[in-house]
């Protein structure tokens, strides 16, 4: 099995480099990158050095053949054409990006500024969240690998979703962290480490391009239109991600716990856990620790969801998708535990 | 002007003698510590070298009659009895912990786990949020200094209770994130540095002490019961605080800026920002730095609001409360600009 | 192959639980701790979770008989005692203390404060740096795990010591580095987050005690006897160390790294880099970064060594030294890459 | 008094500003700044809101002659010809770039990569280190502002350098660590806050601009070259400097600390503390806290040395330099005291 990771001098480039470092059966043949065309893994980054693929070199443009698999960690409008190419010739596609994710194709004009021409592939696409479309992965040709806020937040919702206890009057109200890492590897003052040092903040508070995501993939789910309050927030972590779900709901403390234990007691990388899930217990690895609780006086339920960005909220979740495409284990390269302290 | 600080060696007495040390008339007499009984405050903490009060000595026991006005940092149960002895002694009092801050007793029990034996002086006690209660402040004996989470989230809130646009069926709900000085100076594994690196979770979920003191502020301003959800969460800063509020109410963007701009326009420690309010910017300071956002689908008002919990959050909110009471420039001695970057 | 962890709710011994997780035919079938003795590994640790051996109780004291294998991850008076006694049952030891690592017994007393009883066990001790010692490893019944400043130093001096370069006259200075897990898991004030948050010093100038362990380790090597000048220092991360050693030596820049790249060709885990190692390179890894560089002008090499002071630094190492014991390929379980970024 | 603060959206040019808000008697007239061309400061940074100066607004080009006292926050080879101009047009200028720091002019082709064309300007330019050049500063017309580790390591090494102990056989090691705000406003991907989280790593080992500057001072102060080997490092705070420094000599420990005692003792700005400087001690501040030790056995003074690097190493400095010429008293608008914690 070949497989090429496109765009792979970005952050979650190099996150599916570090993981498929040491994966077996298959073979990285090709990685390209615009910025360091004719550079090596280690010369790009020193990191990499005495792993498996530290001198394969940087290409400038991706040659859709000689690969059996394609990672794309590209702009969304690169993607949008590359999967589109990829898909003729017969690959399969694990695309990072959010150009295959939404299924309403207006919703790109008004949210990422393109026309999507290629509706009839976002039928095809399945939304890579293994938790909730894992039956569809397994023959994917085009996997729309989610977006993190996306990842913390559908995980943090789905036992709600999946047993239809949201409905429309039900308000879902999402307040999310993220680090820095998750703005990608751009140059910008905000994002300089003096400037981005105690500093925390919400950002795209009425227009997050996550949103429609969200809601698109409930609508699937569950038939019905939810509308999403969703606040995004930096906080000054390189990795690592918190969403913290409101959801108005009449149920029994006893009866939510009971929801969200049935709906995951098989799933590997959830973990359900008896306090507040706390981020620096997933950072590196491919779990996703949820905790939750009802406030009665309220009745709302209050849930929190921890990822890693880069990785379940990326790449590792892109090579759990992988491993399912493959018929590998589940975690499959991905059963390393996170550095405590 | 005599000055006495109990409980002077926690993060809110240092941020008190930090500012205090610049503030001419005055004159500090005394500093108490049982921890640092008989040590110098240089001794103690070496940051104050070359300070006013460097060579000030840290007294077992507080005495009552030798100081003007008392600055009280000290656990809310041993406020409780402290308070009401200097209130006898016909002294100012400004009490840090919420031991008075809010006016229905049975609260104590429930939040607190003491029995509040002063309901009298509930009464009495002003809380000490300058931009509601400033003309109650000018001839208070007992200021109730706010708590951190209720000052961002209160002034936050504040022209929407004025105003009388929150009622019953509204819902508030809040998300804050606290830098782990507010936790105090209590040692605990948590808080080491290694185990707070790179971590952020939520706690307190369900039961929050500042969750009755917010909720009986808008009901004294307002003459109404609020209900208020409210989730805090730790994040791994030292100093700052965050407060993002949701709030369901209908209203154009354009009423909801101005009535925020009419209600703070004369307010010097609030800041109405363009964009939403960052942490970094008012550390070390008194301003509290607003935004306010409307999400027009949703009908929700976003506002987000920002201080250093332990300075308007704490000690020098309570330094504004002494200007007011020696009826000095309200920003005298808080005119600092926070450290960029 | 069962394994027992003394000592394992400290950063070391979780560390060691965290790698030996994944390690094939060895079973950890005891742990101990005081403070836990009772709890399950997940319920003290919930990171641990979904882990193989989340179930596993922590027990007050250490059986001598059932396991073969002994980690200490104790104080260093509580190892002398119990390396003595596990040797006379004929149990093979890591000990991650220092009462094993320096031949010279009257050390101790001075640098320690404790009278050393076994002297013939310091003999019978092997200093666990496989870089050095790797094939008295192989068959030591008492493996003295290195400490985290000695393994960094000694990995940046050792080829020059090995080729007999330093001489009595050379000055070695050393300035060192270290996140703050470096000083465990003990609650101290300075260690608190806010305090520790942005700050940066030096401490135990003129006497740290792994100054002797790395003066005993050259004299043994080299037969001489050189004397250090160390500088440790405290810095705001939580794991990872630097250590920036000087070293007066006449040689040409050219023959100072050919000596580097041929003393550590055939070392997995030494890393030669083309530019100053970086701490963050080498987090949750055994890896130990080296550059070198040589000041013509003032005749001086300049080496910096960079590792991951639980890491290299105490746990992963003591896994090295297991797999050497054991026979296993050197870098088995210890493969993986750190974070990017 | 006018003052005139060019490059002023850079680090030191916004440090500057924070410091002269507050500053009477003074009026900054123009502020330059090419990227920020016809904005205002609180729109380029908001967190001047409700600051003197909020709405100044940053011109292109400086003028030469509308103001008094001009402050050059710029790139050397632009400040070069600029304080040339300012010094022809009588005026007096604080000038925060290298330009005119080495009298040696022979230095900046080697070090700067550009001729200066000034020499006599050199000689005519003052240090601006006032623990050492205060009297020269009085009456001078262009203070070249010391570089950030020139004035952590000269103000560290004075009391030697004073009373003649340094000599050419005395060898004299520096090891220092800067905050990622010393690198300037320059974006980079090194500097990116998920690049720079844990990081840490020395950088110019064998040549960097600081070192024939110090060297150019203590030859003016010793008439003695001394050569320094001097490794600067990186490490993961936005602000905060530390030079630890080793100096063979003979000398007692209580000889030693008796000279920094004389030499300091009416120094307001140095602090001489009883354990070793802590960075964070001096953050936001102009203090300068040094401790001094002897290691008897290998005849070596350490001394520590910290400092503010955007402070006291470069705006709070200036500021010193400008009390100093329009002689006020040393600590004007200098005497706030560091956050704690």
């Amino acid at each position: 099995m070949y497989v090429a990771i496109a765009g792979a001098s970005g952050y979650t480039g190099a996150e599916l480099l570090r993981i498929l470092s040491r994966y077996k059966d298959i073979e990285i043949n090709q990685i390209t990158s615009r910025q360091y065309t004719g550079k090596t893994l280690k010369d790009v980054f020193p990191v990499f050095t005495k792993s498996k693929y530290e001198n394969l070199t940087f290409k400038e443009n991706l040659d859709l053949s000689i690969s059996d698999i394609y990672f794309l960690c590209l702009p969304h409008e690169a993607s949008l054409e590359l999967v589109k190419q990829l898909y003729d010739n017969g690959k399969i596609i694990i695309d990072l990006s959010a150009a295959y994710r939404i299924k309403k194709s207006e919703v790109y004009k008004e949210y990422y500024g393109f026309e999507h021409n290629y509706p009839h592939l976002l039928e095809e696409a399945v939304y890579g969240l293994p938790e909730i479309y894992r039956d569809k992965i397994k023959t994917a040709k085009i996997v729309a690998n989610p977006g993190c806020y996306p990842t913390a937040t559908l995980l943090g919702l789905y036992p709600l979703i999946k047993n239809n206890l949201l409905n429309q009057n039900n308000s879902v109200i999402v307040n999310a962290l993220s680090g820095i890492s998750g703005a990608g590897r751009h140059l910008k003052e905000d994002f300089m480490y003096p400037e981005s040092y105690s500093n925390v903040y919400a950002y795209n508070i009425t227009k997050h391009r996550h949103t429609p995501e969200m809601e698109d993939v409930i609508e699937n789910v569950s038939k019905k239109k939810i509308s999403i309050r969703f606040t995004p927030h930096i906080i000054p972590i390189s990795r690592g991600m918190l969403s913290t779900i409101n959801v108005f709901i009449e149920i029994s403390k006893k009866d939510l716990k009971e929801l969200y234990y049935d709906t995951y007691k098989n799933e590997y990388f959830i973990r359900l856990q008896d306090r507040p899930s706390r981020v620096k217990e997933v950072i590196g690895t491919n779990f996703c620790d949820i905790y939750v609780d009802y406030d009665e006086k309220n009745k709302i339920a209050v849930i929190t969801s921890a990822i890693d960005n880069l990785s379940k909220g990326a790449s590792s979740q892109a090579v759990q998708n992988l491993n399912i495409i493959l018929n590998k284990p589940e975690n499959y390269c991905l059963e390393n535990l996170p550095l405590f302290p």
